[in-house]
């Protein structure tokens, strides 16, 4: 059993590892840490686990945590760059769910994340873990940054068409939709039930933090710069995320249909629906799955490809142990066998 | 008092108009029919109304309703144009709710509802109830066209740009989202809660009734054609709608924030947020208020403008009232006074 | 017009206020305070009334407020007491939403809500202001403690039943369902949406502070002491509250029905449905209304009776201004005319 | 593997039960059928499948069905009586998710089901599946009734209680409280989520076929008949069910919690929480565990048990895979491991 350890679990984030975790046969939790909770156990916190889980929360530079194989930090921004040096020189895989690995670019880093990115060598040193894109690269990774919950929706959608070829890459349009969890369980009153339930926003209209990391990423994929408009909703849901990306196809009469179903024939994880069957976000709730379908606007060479993952699923945790199962050799769907909860 | 009279009461904007019209200082509904359910007493089918309503539905030919002043028709598409002609002759204004007199084409009305239209005399003396955009000839209307609730809130966030020929025509995207209510009382399994609480999902993405509806309004707008990709999603809540538009600036310096602010300076129901803040579906909840946001994409001339209404007040129930009014000469917002339900 | 004031402004009973008071003829609010908001414009922190409502808060010791006929505490315990005297010398009315005058034993209050009742003059002058109970002494008081919800949905139940002596007093269960609104808008990690949607629990089982209240009032009601198990639940919305009751018929054949329609019949608020029906809580949503139902349970002598209001109106902010209405000798209804909002 | 059929899959618990065996590692459902779906993919039902299941309904009869192990009837009440005889003579096990075999009395089934059970020799062969208390008959059971999700949430509740002779069995209130999975997936306007959103009802007051069910098995537990007030609700939210129970206790001193946790110290899936922890059902969606808790009320004898389950689990499909791990000697938690979804 690989022994595990998870770095700032009091969050949705931390709580989604301990749940796939509990049914991944082939690892174990051994520690779980929290700054503010150290000495409670952990199904105070999270009832759910009520007589089912004996953690308590350490320090998160209790000892324990060096007996681990592998650590996942579910941690805000800033926290990961500082300590996750120390535990790679000890040979401890790392797999960052926070932000501190994704951007390349350090001044990116600080203009978007406001403080200042100190650990260079390590940056360039992480593989960025979106599994369908970097499997090869992630196989011998030491430290995975595991990518946004938006970028991902957004690069398995975009994939089969910029590898293809097949898009203007100038004018591309992102309105995104998100659950509410996608904010956190930090104590805010904009997401108070009251104030968000029964209700439906944009929000980071002017700049969002994710809108750097697709970006980079896009071009990557692309070789060249992207032009992209980003605009994030708020669905009053608890999980779930949809991309609807608007595109203009260079050449109109190309069959999308099967370079997406040929795209993805050998991928677990993204399921490519018939024409004309669109994806909603429970039907991935709870589970590793984005299902893509693709349908052509009348009249125009406008496309619409429509993606939906669960947020804190492939757009998080379920994605971490994803990547972790990829660096540890494992089937790549051990732990994430399970199928939406429906209804 | 003027006398009022619904047709087609059983469904969701039936019920909105009782509401409103409760509160209407000038109105008294005298007559509310529904064939399936003629005898029974309103209150049993809408329980907010026990103990405030005696009404009792008639059937929709019961001479009751020759004695209406005017006449909501709250029905699917194909009933009114059958009965509208002859309340008419008899000095009966009417309001129709529904999509009869919307579409200046029959063909194109024959092919997005699937049946003919019989009644082209009365088409063409119907006016489009858009009261933002046709106040004037809404004031000596007999028969009133009330809009689509996509359309209203599409066509509310463009007109501006439009009047003033500040974006390109031939590239408008509305990726829209509405709450369930939309979708009717019909016994449907699409919309059980269990079906569609907490998800999301696009819908009609093939195409969709409001389309066409949408596409002429903004042609007659523009005194051109115009492009548009429209996508329609559910929000898992009762009431809401948004509209986000992405639209090209013709030049990309154009201060949009103050073209906005004085195209509906002088309009009651049109609020423009202050730059910077979006609007929640929620503000609008319950009222006949429209609010509209602008925001510029960073590094393009991409514009996005985000509006919100209550499909069933501004978008339904509330804005056949503000044509009643306008059509009886009464203040326009008489009965719309009330603020949004917040929370 | 009457002027009005409000203390404590920012929560959903401050925001509530406003939005009833804004239709109500009779009134116009001249002043609304917050102290950590002051200088702040209301709309912006309340996105409903944009465009609508021009008022900036104040801070509580504003001169502004001197110049008002009647004023809202909307704060919470504790801090009417202070300041409520000093109002009432001017000649100026109170309305207190909080706690502080609901209790008529200071020892009872401090051990309920832990710190001193300082104000033993004022609270014995103090009127509770269930309307349908103390209509009479509510039309010449000064200061009146408007109830809790919980209080207020329990009594209206059990009224007639108390005033008939039909039911055992000493085994009487109160199974209560409240919407997260009554929890309030301060921050709080228990009520993000993440954290009750979809789910439902109880709380405050050991012990809530409605308890003895509910308790205190009963007993005046009865005239002796009473035997009370109250149990609140915490239910996934934003707005209601229904009281499941459960009581002793002292004899089984009591017609039930006709004591609770006879009881209520020249009540406005208080509707009593036809046997056989219940309540949703809604059909009060919005509204000022109380809806009732009664059933025998089969092969006992006990009673259901079952209650529904919005917390936020009936059990708040809609009783606070009918207690208004009677102290200034207003149609009791004015400005809380409007039906429940369906759907 | 073993080998499943379904029988009457188009529901939420026959979907549940495919999510369920899924993740089971010793069977394999070979068979699922529907008359109205005959022949369609099973996917195409339930998107959550897709990609993951290649299964296609069949017809009822459909001799597939002979080669399965065991069949689950996921049937409305009155399918499963008729074809059930026919597997149990193939040496095939049954376990029927409906109400066919759960009430001992025939008279009593026609007086709450409406129609005729013409099975006496099966029914008197059932066993009644509420695995903590039948263990040991299930265990060579061919056929179990499954029980009801109001009966497994009350029973487990109140079994300490029983079994110890605590508490005066003439007077147990039960106040339930259900997400709208319960109603089922079948197409009604009373659960379209604008009718049962933002709202919450009592339903059933006058009777509810869960009612005969409770006491039948409740007087078995208890030895003799008992009195018991039964009134469900229905909570805004897809899974989850609570039971709140009052009773009272023959000796008010008597140490219940630990009563309740010596009880179910060897259950798997019953949790009793420590004391002054309430139970929330989203602990335990998407999982087959019951959580329970107990409080005295202050100042009586009155004792309150709150249990929660998942309707669709423990209370369904999961209870039903329990009961099959029994029949066939498996580990009885295989393929219920998981934890509740949280959030």
């Amino acid at each position: 059993m690989i022994k595990v350890g998870i770095i700032g679990g009091t969050g949705y984030t931390g709580i989604e590892l301990l749940r796939l975790l509990h049914n991944h046969s082939q690892v174990t939790v051994i520690a779980i840490s929290s700054r503010s909770e150290a000495g409670q156990r952990v199904d105070k916190m999270f009832p759910s686990l009520a007589g089912q889980c004996d953690l308590v929360f350490s320090l998160p530079d209790d000892v324990i945590l060096n007996q681990c194989e592998v650590i996942f930090f579910a941690t805000p921004h800033g926290v990961a760059m500082k300590s996750v040096g120390g535990f790679i020189k000890q040979g401890i895989k790392v797999i960052d769910l926070g932000a501190d690995f994704r951007l390349n670019d350090t001044v990116e880093y600080q203009k978007w994340y406001g403080s200042e990115h100190t650990q260079d060598d390590l940056l360039s040193s992480a593989i960025y873990g979106l599994c369908e894109v970097n499997r090869e690269q992630i196989k011998n990774a030491t430290l995975v940054a595991n990518p946004g919950c938006y970028p991902t929706a957004i690069q398995l959608a975009l994939k089969p068409l910029i590898d293809n070829k097949l898009i203007d890459l100038s004018n591309i349009i992102a309105d995104c939709k998100s659950g509410v969890s996608g904010a956190g369980r930090g104590v805010n009153q904009a997401t108070l039930l009251c104030e968000v339930s029964e209700s439906f926003k944009a929000y980071g209209v002017s700049g969002h933090r994710h809108y750097p990391e697709i970006k980079q990423e896009l071009a990557l994929l692309a070789g060249e710069s992207v032009g992209l408009t980003f605009v994030p909703h708020l669905v009053p849901m608890i999980r779930g995320m949809q991309a609807t990306l608007y595109v203009d196809l260079l050449d109109g009469n190309t069959e999308v249909q099967s370079v997406f179903a040929e795209a993805y024939k050998d991928e677990h994880f993204v399921t490519v629906l018939d024409a004309g069957i669109m994806p909603e976000t429970r039907s991935v709730k709870s589970s590793n799955f984005c299902q893509i379908a693709v349908q052509k606007a009348p009249d125009s060479n406008k496309l619409i490809i429509v993606s939906v993952i669960d947020n804190l699923v492939k757009g998080a945790s379920g994605q971490a142990i994803q990547n972790m199962n990829i660096m540890f050799g494992l089937d790549e769907n051990t732990g994430l066998e399970q199928i939406g909860l429906l209804p």
